[in-house]
């Protein structure tokens, strides 16, 4: 049973916690849609396989797939991932799927934000999403976690919390009127304090370089604890990403979290530069209803699109010179997590990354 | 996690539980097809509706339902209803669902038949069935029960257990050449005994009059404790039902169950013929993948085919002068539990009634 609530998490002493705290498990959704992942989907299938295998060594993972592809993912998956039909247009269950709150009792529920494929009909990603809309309440209804719906557009993926009260997003995104038109900042932050129970919103102008969800702040920084952050960063004065990074690392020296602390931040060096290959693009459909993905383009890389699992740092690498640091360096700001790399242009060429196709279920149980 | 394993329910120490004993919950899904169900499945998505409301009120009910009905059923039922995608082509879950089976320790295991939509390219009740034959596998990945494949084409609603080692089945079903041709009853036999724990088999020869499964036995009779079988019945000599019912009455008399024990065996008197109206039958799609269901034909209409819940006996009624003798005896016949009258004709216009539409998962733990 997964009852519809009709008031806001905050008002029911619910609140998001950090995705350091502890975990039932972890969503994650299957790719398959020949506009988004070349070649039918088979490498990024492969690249899943092994985000969700890894995962798996750590907490439990559901997979949730179209009716299509359910005996394949079956039998690509390991027998210890969950696989479940869950039908959806594409696979990026951190902005299609729930967000979950937990209360001080252990109660956990899920927030159903209201979904427009990264900007609607102004910019969609593809149409319909008519199966995105419905994943958030088909995860609910499978772990019989009740459902609160969110008269914000938004995406899991635009939103970071500290568990503490203090939320990081992006201008670019959550204020850009593909997203909510009629609603004021004001409006959109008070659904934030609402349902999130957020008390201090950290804005950051804009998103990584050519990041095509208008910014998403889960490819540019993120809480590491109360208190301290990840910022992808560049040396490179020449790379439009610099005084992206510059303007972000500024604003975030200066803001001050829920509980007053100023912020530590820890750059984390992006890889160079990555574009499209012709091989790659050549192996995607090409379809009016969907973003085109042309050869060339530069790809949004960024070391902080990892995923926090229980125990351990689900973390992209992607076989450039600066992997080893980025490696290492969350390694020491995670002292007590395994850190596993992923080889991950198979995820970034769909567009994000292995915190993209992920979603923490905190531990808790459901009444 | 669900595990697919090699070996047999047997030889593991598990056996089919009797439908009596303490459940975890029940399996239902969402009918829809416009040539089984009239009207576009709207006059029976209302009886589901009942059905599934009033086992709610004894045991947690989960709906499956096809991806394009996940809103409507969703809004069409109450909300201690959990609703789960899961595409079928049909809503007979006790014939294409799993059926459960348990340990001494507790440790439920879910058995997925092989299923041929009642007789496969010979007499199929439509094609085609793919999504029906993935439904066990789906039920026991959301549920993380393991899983065992049993080679073996029969369906739910074809076999009864007392729970101790007695199954019932009809021959004109399970030894029926649209099933398994290339097994003997002796191998159909030792399958039954492999998969359930079955040590002694009653062979029934024919089901129900018109009955459209090729005779399941679950519309024509069933154990009510151990010992003790109901069976369907009509004292009208001049209908077809008649020698039917007495020969099965003559073969349970003199059947011995696992046990030894002689059976006793109570009539319930069947509705009186009822047929499929004109009306009704102008409310179906004409399709030629589909069994033809023409005005005229007389329905397969039984009291034995009811649910045993927790603590409740869901039994179906058809505004017949027979309802209130068949009720008044379930309830004589189970003391312990609330008998419900279901108006249940829309659902025996789809060819099965309240047994066929219902799996009870035995109460119990994944490992």
């Amino acid at each position: 049973m997964s009852n519809l609530i009709r008031s806001t998490p905050r008002a029911d002493g619910f609140r998001m916690p950090a995705e350091w705290e502890p975990h039932a498990g972890c969503w994650m959704l299957w790719p398959q849609r020949r506009d988004t992942w070349r070649n039918g989907g088979k490498p990024a299938q492969y690249a899943f396989v092994e985000v969700a295998t890894q995962i798996s060594r750590f907490e439990r993972v559901t997979m949730g797939v179209n009716p299509d592809q359910f005996e394949n993912a079956r039998a690509m998956l390991p027998p210890q991932i969950r696989v479940v039909e869950l039908s959806n247009n594409d696979a990026w269950i951190r902005d299609n799927g729930a967000t979950f709150v937990v209360s001080e009792e252990g109660v956990v529920r899920g927030v159903d934000w209201t979904f427009n494929a990264w900007g609607g009909l102004r910019k969609m990603m593809y149409f319909p999403w008519d199966l995105d809309e419905l994943v958030p309440a088909k995860m609910l209804e499978i772990e019989s976690l009740d459902r609160y719906k969110a008269p914000l557009v938004t995406e899991g993926g635009a939103i970071h919390v500290d568990g503490q009260g203090t939320l990081l997003a992006t201008e670019s995104c959550l204020l850009n009127p593909n997203r909510n038109p009629d609603l004021s900042k004001a409006e959109i932050e008070q659904h934030l304090a609402d349902y999130l129970d957020i008390s201090r919103i950290i804005w950051l102008p804009r998103g990584v370089y050519e990041d095509e969800t208008d910014g998403h702040v889960d490819n540019l920084c993120c809480f590491l604890r109360p208190g301290l952050v990840a910022l992808t960063w560049t040396d490179d004065r020449s790379d439009p990403q610099y005084e992206r990074s510059a303007e972000a690392y500024d604003l975030l020296r200066s803001a001050r979290d829920a509980s007053g602390r100023q912020l530590e931040v820890r750059k984390i060096h992006q890889p160079d530069p990555m574009m499209m290959t012709e091989e790659e693009a050549a192996g995607l459909d090409i379809v009016d209803t969907a973003l085109l993905r042309p050869a060339g383009e530069r790809l949004a890389g960024s070391y902080i699109n990892f995923y926090i699992a229980n125990g351990a740092i689900i973390a992209p690498q992607f076989g450039d010179r600066h992997d080893s640091a980025a490696f290492h360096q969350l390694a020491q700001l995670f002292p007590n997590r395994e850190i596993v790399g992923i080889a991950a242009r198979e995820i970034l060429l769909g567009g994000g990354n292995i915190h993209c196709i992920t979603q923490q279920q905190p531990a808790g149980r459901a009444t």
